[in-house]
């Protein structure tokens, strides 16, 4: 891993929320750029990112902020891809790095490889790393330290750009790994966006209850709901995004889920307790090899 | 709140897993009690508990455990209630109170209340805490602190007996909240029991998948699939029990559960972008409830 810092001359930023916003920080706090340009959908986010000193040009105008930029981030949710770098891909220079944080490769890979110029170059990224925050006051230097971040270059994807990208993450903390786009959607089907839709869904079936009971539900939330809600306060937006693009994965293994929690729910029905026990002792072993990943 | 410590006399303990080791550290500490003595089904459990100065008496034979206990307190998974109280029965003292800890009370009540000896009270709780581990060693006496407990004695109970219960778990640190059964075991299966079962489908899930996929969900198991992994290495035993004792409440919810779930996946699935962001930003106020109520 080469942890060492170097200058990625001029960045520039599209949406200054969680992860933008912590890229910021870190880039600021280390002087990983000579100079960083934020654009974003709404000029209240502009105005804090400039109070919070995260930018040296702000603007609503794509096509201002990427002027003269080496390497251009994509932190906004995934259904504003197509139309982003339809509006900034006149503007990229000769060389120009374009770089995303989102949660499905494919469709990044859909919605912004067509629109390339040539002599720019693309290298999706995704930061395994987030909280329950979000906004551009959420963001803090440490968030990407010791996590993974994934990179997903199309093949024949110049050497140099896909080297960039990695050396800013590494600054950033991260271990890098490489993957094919269509793989990392199904390995984050499982291990992230089926956890969040069915936080997202139980939070949801609480919601529906009757008042007493709802209010109770929160006040003993400890026993164990109390952990979804947190999942389930994540940024909307970003969360329809993922659903909507990683479609075909999250299907996939939602079926898998429900087939499973089916064979649940009889087994409690007809008070089967051998099977029970089979599967809760069975599940033991995976919580044994995240602690052995040191990913507990 | 009434925190003064007082002494409960003696105490019987039966199982010395999380819960009841955990007390028994507490009452040793503070002196709650004359005497503790510890009931197991396993030897090597009795040999941990006395090797942890847990114990003035251990004893695999239930009957010799209870002899002159003023307080039981059964902390053993609640399919060995019926074959416990039956064999403690007629060793009972008068005036002696039976409590446990489990988290179903409609099933407590109704294995252990028909067994309860005229002059001895019945006082069923739940403390609402817990870890992933289990066993002996997993204790600590901080476990109950600023936590709920739950008391549910069937209407008519001697107040004094209840009052006793209450003091005990009062003076490990807990709050006390009154209940009827089968109110509890609602609340709980939403907020406990159908959280876990989630956990554990979806953990059994993972478990399924081929290989290389499953060890890279392992490796980027921080997405959010991590906390799953947590709350279903809980003990096997307990919830096995749970579930078959909490069946009604737990399949209503449940049902419930999955009929969100399927409203959801058909959104996914058609590309309701809408649907989707309105549950949810919905979500998030029952984080805020539970952020609130100081249970984040």
């Amino acid at each position: 891993m080469n942890a060492e810092k170097r200058n990625f001359g001029r960045i520039a930023l599209f949406g200054i929320g969680l992860i933008g916003s912590s890229l910021a920080r870190i880039i600021r706090r280390d002087g990983l750029a000579d100079h960083i340009a934020v654009a974003a959908r709404t000029q209240a986010s502009l105005d804090t990112a400039a109070s919070l000193g995260l930018a040296d040009l702000t603007s609503l105008d794509a096509a201002a902020a990427v002027q003269d930029a080496d390497i251009i981030v994509i932190c906004t949710p995934l259904s504003t891809y197509a139309p982003i770098i339809e509006s900034i891909a006149p503007a990229l220079k000769p060389g120009a790095i374009v770089t995303d944080v989102g949660s499905v490769k494919g469709s990044a890979l859909r919605d912004l490889a067509p629109h390339i110029p040539d002599g720019v170059h693309l290298v999706p990224a995704h930061p395994v790393a987030g909280t329950e925050h979000s906004g551009p006051e959420s963001g803090f230097p440490e968030l990407f330290d010791g996590r993974w971040c994934i990179l997903t270059p199309a093949p024949g994807t110049d050497e140099k750009a896909v080297e960039t990208v990695a050396d800013l993450w590494r600054a950033c903390g991260s271990t890098i790994e490489m993957m094919e786009a269509e793989h990392h959607d199904q390995v984050m089907a499982m291990t992230s966006h089926i956890p969040h839709l069915i936080a997202y869904t139980i939070v949801g079936t609480a919601t529906d209850l009757e008042q007493t009971l709802r209010n109770e539900v929160i006040k003993f939330s400890a026993g164990g709901f109390r952990d979804f809600t947190r999942i389930a306060a994540s940024d909307p937006s970003m969360w329809r995004d993922v659903f909507i693009c990683n479609q075909d994965a999250v299907l996939e293994m939602l079926q898998r889920f429900n087939e499973d929690l089916t064979a649940l729910q009889r087994a409690i029905r007809w008070g089967e307790a051998d099977t029970l026990y089979e599967l809760f002792d069975r599940t033991r072993e995976i919580r044994r090899g995240v602690i052995d990943a040191k990913q507990a």
